[in-house]
């Protein structure tokens, strides 16, 4: 077997899977079952359609309270000109619901009755009174549900291939059925493979990785309509994938071998279908996910004789994108279910990407909808980066033949969110800072999103000269005046009215490895030999404050040894130093603690928020301002290590 | 107590629940629970933002199966000077996922070395060969996966309120967690109360009705998040209603008594929730709905103290929308989810509405979208009409005040489907035959929803006209030539080019009941004193049939006893002849057969599709005109009772 792979076009893929589908019998509906009419047949799928055993009502009912009449008694009654009606064999009090005597074909609604007594006055007996005064006509059927009104015995009421919904259920049970015949759902074992793998819960060490993709695709499995079953982590051995996958294949009708299904020194998936049926593509040209492996068992007990098989990739991402591209519509396929297209919205990118020309590429994004524009922010493409599937609000499919976009280009984006989600999102594109952490926590309980992505200080007031984002926190020192922001804002912002309001100071300084073992005391140091320091990206407010005491202390940027090396927030410089990868870097408290450094402070430094007027006067921002008047938020920033909140909320006078 | 309700406006019963619900202490999160990190916490709403424990990676992984190095030793490797690096303690072989050894920091990817023997010879040996022979300078970094890369440790990952999807499951536990805190799911109690009500799956006879409101209210509260517990029926009578009250609220966190809500002779609701506690309001201005009770009950035992409650009117309809208007935001509330604002469309109403000045009303409707125009056309209206909610794309609301609109008017409507869903629909306006209903059936499968409003001919052509429907089923007769539907749309569709394909030939003759017990033989008889007929309306095919055939024999309309009585469908009319309502009518064999009725063949026409070219042409009724020649659809039709197949599909010529 060869070390790489050959990948083939996703289209390719497919058809090959269809065909091998035809050939098995499994193309179409794999089942129905007969179950009990209750709440647990939600979202369940008909396997045959409904039609009405009873009509609804199923007899002529009284849609009032009141008295039901023969409607001719009526006939004469006027305002000016009422009728008694003796309450009698031919006058009867009903509820709603009750069945209209056969004599009735009509009903007054009590409130437009007067009882009387037998001497023609009015009586307290509301229901059952001697007599009752109409002043009006009434036409035959009027207040009558007549019979079938809602349903006619032998209609279709619910086509096969419909997901049930509550108000299905009811209507299934009004045309007289108690039981439905839904569409099996089809059983999915997933075989977690890897000696390194450790279940949730396992303490890991390096080189270990915490098995969750099983979660994850059994959940995806389950809120398609399938069922799944998790088998326990198999170590990678031969024999021991091959006996787990044969067990797998007697009670399951798909079965998902997670991972090996690469050309590593430990990946025996494509061995393994190949050992046990046919191996029929190993490789799709679909980014994330190209390590795909597509078979089809045949062993003796096997399901139905022939279960199909995937390899699916380790990476998370590549996990979840191959289940989505593959499995989902397989299931939907089984289930008899109509199609599922996901909505789409047009954005335009926000930065240029490419993309290998032979692959379909699923890219996610942020979307950011400011003013009438919608705008898609590529997020990270790395297929082991979950949380771009976490934060992504759609994904953008470039296909294969494109070999990239550039920026400002209009893209058809997929929708993960709805649209009131992306209605209610600030987006803030700049410096981060890890109170918007915790302002996007209390933003949520307000129906607001805060979505921030962290390019540093200029970028964020560029991306706001390009109408690309609501505000920018920014922190962006002027080396002549020792003022913040104002000169930038100035500077690239001319032509837009912000206003420029205080969200903390803070502290800026080194953060170095617990007990400073390299005995770092201040910027000077960094020139030492031994040590290696980790930077901010060009533009990051960081950057700005590093660059100009380094000049004032006389350092040039390549006396200092990993310069070069950048970073794109706090977090990142503090793991950095944290994993060893450097012996420090300059970045705010916060950041060191959270991952347990030192912290050595040197200067303190003003953050501020920059928004466009026009967006500070919106409803959307509305809880964002607010929340910076609110004492508990307040309180909670100024007990974290490094924050100043004195002058939180404060408008910066531009003139200053 | 009053015979009458007062209702009050929503916005009020709104705020009457809220502050009831702020004094109970029971206006915020219900509860927090912890529970395993498993694919079971699908769909729970996370009580506690997840910050990260772990960073992920958490070590510097390789992110490619190839050959771990120093970067320095492959600086001067270009593709016409190649270095070879010994296999060694500098360079050695990693899996993707392996921890980089301390002393690397980059990987080669395996495709892009050549394994060389100990002689520089090419190795078969690529993964353990005794060196490898690199073409390419490899910086810092390449191909590593550093600490961090998806999750930083102590980084927010998800904002309590968040609702969990399979990839979030992933996102959680790759950053440490192997527990989450989530909302407490809310118990609701559902107790259906009615001396009247039957299990689903009882025969019922008539004023009996089938239980099944408690069953949609189950689903419903489940959809949300909530748990909901069905009681078994109560009779009406006040001390059981009680009883089971008490019961309830011992381990419910809310109860919805249904139904008695009212102010019936035998509704014991109001007066219930008023002696266990308060009675805070009894009827809502809402159309459908009114008889809405709201309340809170004390009683020792009671969880937290205080219940809520609510009385649930009977109407089916009223009962779900009840739950949708108050019990889903209290739910969300109690969960603290973020609020789900439904999609709205706007689209253009069908036909006049009126509506109670005093009511806020949730109207049902259609939409179709027939080119540009996105229509919507009022469902019934009442509040036992079950399938008006499950054939409802979406929800109308005239808001109180507004006393109706005219036909045209602009109506935002909140979608209950997809735009998806709404783009494949299929929007016929015109005659009924159940024809149509099985070939919805069909249709399902190809992806299309055929939405039939069943109006007869010729409103079907004048929707046409308007542009309002993508085609009409028609079986108008001309009196003078004797030929089927071309005069008609000569005179009705002149600026339109249609195609017309033959449907189906089809009987028209009486419905009578099972024996003939009246010995009905033809339209002579139904002059006869003891026979009543029932009429189908005005503009249906037949109806037109109906007339010409009266004058051709000379019977006047007035000479026939229920001539006024109409009804819109040929079960329709079945449903009339079989409850007894009228001894005979109109209409097609398959309605009889239907219900059980004996048919009197008397005069055989063709019924066709009038379909305007334009959409005759688009993809959207490709499905639809390919149907007409699927075999097995043919067939089918062929077995129903006077169906003639011979001509199905057949293109109309214009100038016959």
């Amino acid at each position: 077997m060869s070390v790489y792979l050959r990948d083939i076009p996703l289209v390719e893929a497919q058809n090959c899977l269809e065909n091998a589908l035809l050939e098995a019998g499994l193309s179409g509906y794999l089942g129905s079952e007969v179950i009990s009419l209750d709440e647990k047949a939600l979202n369940r799928v008909l396997a045959a359609p409904i039609w009405a055993k009873l009509s609804s009502p199923h007899y002529h009912a009284s849609a009032m309270d009141g008295f039901a009449i023969r409607s001719i008694d009526s006939t004469d009654a006027t305002d000016t000109n009422p009728i008694n009606l003796i309450v009698s064999k031919k006058t009867v009090y009903v509820d709603t619901g009750d069945p209209l005597p056969d004599w009735a074909d009509a009903v007054i609604p009590i409130e437009h009755t007067e009882p009387l007594d037998e001497d023609g006055q009015l009586s307290i007996h509301h229901r059952h009174p001697h007599a009752v005064r109409v002043r009006a006509s009434y036409p035959p059927w009027r207040h009558v549900r007549p019979m079938g009104e809602d349903i006619v015995a032998t209609q279709l009421v619910l086509a096969a291939g419909h997901t049930l919904r509550p108000y299905d259920l009811g209507a299934i049970a009004a045309c007289g059925h108690s039981q439905v015949t839904v569409a099996r759902r089809p059983i999915v074992g997933i075989l977690p493979t890897g000696t390194e793998l450790k279940p949730v819960g396992t303490p890991v060490k390096p080189g270990e990785i915490i098995e969750y993709n099983s979660m994850v695709l059994a959940a995806q499995i389950n809120s398609w309509g399938g069922v799944a079953i998790r088998f326990p982590i198999t170590d990678d051995v031969f024999e021991n994938i091959s006996e787990r996958a044969i067990l797998a294949a007697k009670e399951c009708d798909l079965i998902l071998i997670n991972a090996g299904s690469s050309a590593g020194s430990e990946d025996f998936t494509a061995q393994v279908v190949e050992s046990l049926g046919d191996l029929l593509v190993h490789g799709v040209a679909v980014r994330p996910g190209h390590p795909v492996i597509i078979g089809m068992i045949h062993q003796p007990g096997c399901v139905g004789g022939n279960v199909p098989v995937f390899g699916v990739p380790g990476y998370p991402v590549s996990a979840a994108m191959t289940a989505e591209i593959f499995i989902k519509p397989l299931i939907f396929k089984w289930l008899g279910k109509r199609k599922e297209k996901q909505q789409t919205l047009n954005a335009t990118l926000t930065r240029k990407v490419t993309s290998p020309a032979g692959d379909d590429d699923f890219m996610r994004v942020v979307i950011g909808k400011v003013d009438e524009k919608v705008l898609a922010a590529p997020l990270s493409r790395g297929a082991g980066v979950i949380t771009s599937l976490v934060q992504a609000d759609g994904i953008v499919v470039l296909p294969r033949g494109v070999q990239g976009l550039p920026a400002g280009s209009p893209v058809d984006v997929r929708l993960l969110r709805s649209i009131h989600d992306l209605e209610t999102t600030i987006f803030a594109i700049g410096s981060h800072d890890i109170i918007l952490d915790v302002m996007a926590q209390y933003l949520a309980k307000s129906d607001r999103r805060l979505v921030s992505a962290n390019v540093g200080s200029l970028a964020g007031l560029l991306a706001l000269q390009r109408g690309e984002s609501h505000l920018a926190g920014s922190h962006l020192l002027d080396p002549v005046t020792g003022l913040y922001n104002l000169k930038y804002i100035d500077q690239y912002l001319p032509q837009i009215p912000v206003q420029v309001i205080t969200l903390v100071g803070r502290q800026q300084g080194l953060l170095v490895n617990a007990g400073n073992p390299q005995q770092i005391q201040g910027l000077a140091d960094i020139t030492r030999q031994n040590i290696s320091f980790v930077n901010r990206q060009r533009g990051a407010g960081t950057r700005v404050l590093l660059d100009y005491h380094l000049k004032q202390l006389g350092i040039a940027p390549e006396d200092v040894r990993g310069y070069e090396h950048e970073e794109y927030t706090h977090l990142a410089v503090a793991a950095a130093v944290s994993s060893g990868r450097a012996s420090c870097g300059l970045g705010i408290a916060a950041a060191a603690t959270a991952l347990g450094l030192d912290f050595i402070p040197l200067f303190s430094e003003r953050y501020d928020l920059v928004i466009p007027t026009q967006h500070y006067q919106s409803d959307l921002l509305v809880p964002l301002i607010e929340l910076l008047n609110n004492i508990e938020f307040r309180q909670l920033v100024s007990e974290m290590p490094g924050y100043d909140v004195s002058e939180m909320g404060r408008m910066v006078d531009k003139v200053t």
